[in-house]
C-alpha cells in the first residue's frame, strides 16, 4: 500500500484491479492509440470510419421537431428539478407505447427504467446481476462495453461465436455448451454492431427457445432498432417474451442519431411476470434508484419526440444508410486484402476480414490501423477492439462523398502495401504495370 | 438458483445481496414509505419538507441566462454526437477556471472529469477506490449515497461523528481511532448536508493535516459549495491540495438550482501530483471511459452559464435561504419536543433532535413522520435515513409563506401529540390554558 513521494505511505494507491481489467475492454482505448499516430500536420482532413456516431455529418442531423422538444422542455422551467413521477412517467409511457407497438403484448409504464443513454442501461443490467460465480455469455465479436461492465462486476465472460459464413449468426450449438448452472443471462446485440447483420424471425425464436431450455435470461441489446434497410425486417426479441424473460435495451441515440442527448431505458419484456416473481424487478428497482437518469428536460421532451418526429426524418436516414452501406460494400469489394463476408442490413457498422498475407509489411489489424491513420488520416476500428484479431469494423454512416473518399485512401493504403509476391501475382494474371495496377479486376 | 413458476430453473433468480444491501441506504425508499401514507384525497396540498430541490418553488428558478444556454446548444445542432475533446474541453475548461478563483493554484482540464451531477461523481469515486479490504470513513449524519455507493463496491464503512455541540465540527479525535493501513479516504460534505454547518478554515486544515498523517485521500463532497449565507464563508477543500490530496466532488445541480440537468464534475485538486503518481488518475480515467457522461448539449452550454450568469440571481438565491433558514430555525424554537442545535449557515438542511419522550403517541423519528404524512400531509425525513434515529432533517428551500404554513402544521401537530404529563407541566409553568398554551415561552 505504499505510493507517493519520498515513501510517504497513501493508503489510497492500491492499483483497483477490477477498474484496470475493465478497461482494457475499450473501443475508445484503441481509438486513442490510433489518434496518437495521427499527423496533426497532414495535409489531408481525418476521416473516422471507426465509431458509432453519424452526428457529425449534417446528411445525419436529428429532426428539428426533436431539438425543439427539447428547447421546449428546458426553457419552461418545469423540468430543472429532480426526475420526480411527474416528469418520469410520461416519458416512460411514451417508451412503453413506442415499443409495445412492435409486440404482441403491451408494456406498462412500470416495465420501462429510464437511463442515461444505452451505456448506463449496460452498467444497471451488469451492476444488477454481477455477482463472484455467475458467467454471462457475451457474442463474439461484440460490444467491448457488455464485456467491460461485466468483468468489473465480478463476471465470469463466456464468448460464443457469431458466425460469419452464416450471415453472423448466433452458434446456437455453442452457446448449449458454454452455458452452465451459473450461468444468468445472454446477451444478443440486434441489429448487430459490429457485424451490420439483422436476425430473422426465426433465428430470434430459436434463441429464446434455447435461453428458456438453458433457463438464462436474456438481455437484448436493441440500441441499433428500427435502423434496417436490408431484406431482413427488425424484430425485438421482446417478442419471445412468453418464452423467455427478455431485457430490452434501447435508446434514441441512434435512431434520432443523438447519441449526445443520453436517453435510453431498459424494458422489461416478460409478460409472465417471472423477473418480478424471482425478484429481479426488485433488484433493478433498487439500483436504479442510487444512480443517475437521464436529463429531466429530455424526459419532459421525449413524449414529444417520440409521437411527433416525421416518418420522413426516418426515411431519409434509412435511405442514407442504405446508400451507405452499398458505397462500403462496393468499394471494399474491389480491395484485395479485404473481404466482407456479409452485406450490412443494420446498424452503420461492417465487419470485414483482413488477409494479413497479401501484405507486405503490415503485421495484423493493429498495425493496419496504425499506419492506415499515419498515412492516409483514415481511421478504422482494428477487429481486435471488438475480440476478433485481423478483422476491422468500419463505420459507413457518412456523408457520400466523405465515405467515398475514405474509401479511395484505405484502397491506396492496401495497394502500396500489398505484398511482392502478390503483386507479381496480379500484375501477371492482370497483364498491368505492376506498381498502377493493383486492383483487383 | 430457483426461481419462477412451477420450479422451472431460472438461473438468474439468486438476489444480488451486494444491490440489496446499497438499496438499504437511499432517502428515496424512505420517503416512497412516507408517500404510501399520505390521504391522497385530504383537503390540504402536500408540503414537502423533505428534499434537497427547491426548483420547484418559483421563486428558487434558475438564471434565464442558464435556460437559454442550453437551448440555444441544443438547437444548434452542434452538440447531437457523443462527448468528444471539441465539445467537453471548453466546458472542463470553464469548471477549471470556475474552481481555481477559490484556490491557491491553478486546475487544468486534466484535473476536470465531468459527471452526470453529484451522483455518478460519487458513483465513480467509489467504484474506482471499491475493493475488498479497504474501507473508507464518512460523516455520521451523512448523505446515504456515499454509503450505498461505497458498500455496493465492497468496502468497508466506518462512520464518524458530526458533533452538534461543536456545530456540526468534525470529531477529529473519532477520524483518529477509526482509521487503520486499509483505510482509503475520507469523506467530508461542506457545506453539509443535512446539518446546514460550513466548515471553517482552520477546520478544515486540521482535517487536512489528520488526513495527511494518516495518508489517506480526502474526498471532498462540496455540491453545495457556495451556498452559505451565514458568518462562516466557504472554503473549498481543494485550498488544502499541498497537504493532502482532494477530489472535489461538485455541480451546478444546486447553486443554480437545477438538478434534474445532471451536470457535475470530479475536481482532481493536487498539486503535488500524488494522485497521477500513484496512478489513481490513470484509474479515474480508465473506469470513466467505460461510463457515460452529462449530456454533451449542456456541455456545450457550460462555458455560458459559468462565465454569464448574472450575480444578481446568486445574491437573490442567498437571501431567501437566510430568510427561510431564519424562518425554520425561529419557527422549530416553538416547538418543545425538538431542538435544533445550530442555525444553518450553508446548504438549504437543518438537523433536528426529537425528543420522543415529550410526545404521547409516537415512538421514534419514523412515526413521527409516518403519522406528521398522514395528519398534516407535511414530509420531514425521518433521522434514520441518515444514520440518526430520532432526528429528523428539514430542507427549508421552499418560498416563504408555504414553509411558514408547513412548519404550523408541524407545530400543531407536535402540540397535538404532545404527552399528558409534559402539558400539564407546561400549563402549570406557563400558567395557561393546557389545550392552547403549548408553544415554548
Amino acid at each position: 500500500m505504499e505510493g507517493g513521494r519520498g515513501g510517504k505511505r497513501w493508503r489510497f494507491a492500491t492499483p483497483n484491479l477490477a477498474v484496470a481489467a475493465a478497461g482494457e475492454r475499450s473501443i475508445q482505448r484503441y481509438l486513442l492509440q490510433l489518434h496518437a499516430c495521427l499527423d496533426e500536420h497532414g495535409p489531408r482532413p481525418v476521416i473516422p470510419l471507426s465509431h458509432g456516431d453519424p452526428s457529425s455529418s449534417a446528411c445525419f442531423r436529428t429532426a428539428p421537431e426533436a431539438e425543439e422538444a427539447v428547447a421546449a422542455a428546458v426553457r419552461s422551467g418545469d423540468y430543472n428539478g429532480y426526475s420526480s413521477p411527474a416528469t418520469s412517467l410520461p416519458a416512460r409511457r411514451a417508451v412503453a407505447e413506442y415499443l409495445s407497438c412492435d409486440l404482441p403484448y403491451k408494456l406498462c409504464t412500470d416495465d420501462i427504467f429510464l437511463t442515461s443513454g444505452g451505456t448506463q442501461a449496460i452498467e444497471i443490467v451488469m451492476s444488477v446481476f454481477g455477482q463472484p460465480g455467475a458467467n454471462i455469455l457475451l457474442p463474439k465479436p461484440g460490444y467491448p462495453k457488455h464485456e467491460a461492465h461485466a468483468v468489473f462486476h465480478r463476471m465470469e465472460v463466456r464468448l460464443y461465436d457469431l458466425v460469419p459464413e452464416r450471415g453472423w449468426e448466433i452458434n446456437v450449438e455453442a452457446v448449449e455448451a458454454l452455458a452452465d448452472e451459473n450461468t444468468v443471462a445472454i446477451v444478443i446485440t440486434n441489429p448487430n454492431n459490429p457485424c451490420g447483420n439483422v436476425y430473422t424471425y426465426e433465428h430470434l425464436s430459436k434463441i429464446a427457445d434455447t435461453a428458456s431450455k438453458l433457463g438464462l435470461l436474456v438481455i437484448a441489446d436493441e440500441v441499433y432498432g428500427h435502423l434496417v434497410y436490408g431484406s431482413t425486417p427488425f424484430v425485438p426479441m421482446g417478442v419471445f417474451g412468453e418464452t423467455v424473460p427478455v431485457l430490452t435495451l434501447g435508446a434514441i441515440s441512434k435512431r434520432w442519431v443523438v447519441p449526445g442527448w443520453r436517453f435510453g431505458w431498459i424494458a422489461i419484456c416478460d409478460p409472465k411476470g417471472i423477473l418480478k416473481e424471482t425478484k429481479v424487478v426488485d433488484s433493478l428497482r433498487s439500483f436504479r434508484n442510487l444512480t443517475t437518469g437521464p436529463a429531466t428536460f429530455i424526459q419532459g421532451a421525449i413524449p414529444h419526440i417520440m409521437k411527433n418526429t416525421n416518418d420522413e426524418f426516418f426515411r431519409k436516414t434509412l435511405e442514407l444508410l442504405k446508400e451507405t452501406a452499398e458505397i462500403c460494400f462496393g468499394e471494399i469489394k474491389e480491395i484485395k486484402c479485404i473481404t466482407c463476408p456479409q452485406k450490412p442490413e443494420g446498424s452503420f457498422f461492417m465487419m470485414v476480414k483482413l488477409d494479413i498475407s497479401q501484405l507486405s509489411d503490415i503485421c495484423d489489424d493493429i498495425d493496419f490501423c496504425s499506419k492506415l491513420v499515419k498515412e492516409e488520416s483514415v481511421v478504422l476500428l482494428p477487429g481486435r477492439a471488438l475480440g476478433m484479431e485481423n478483422w476491422l469494423r468500419i463505420t459507413f454512416a457518412l456523408d457520400p462523398p466523405r465515405l467515398k473518399q475514405g474509401l479511395e485512401r484505405v484502397k491506396s493504403f492496401c495497394r502500396r502495401h500489398q505484398s511482392h509476391a502478390n503483386m507479381l501475382n496480379i500484375s501477371a494474371s492482370a497483364k498491368v504495370e505492376p506498381h498502377f495496377g493493383m486492383s483487383k479486376s
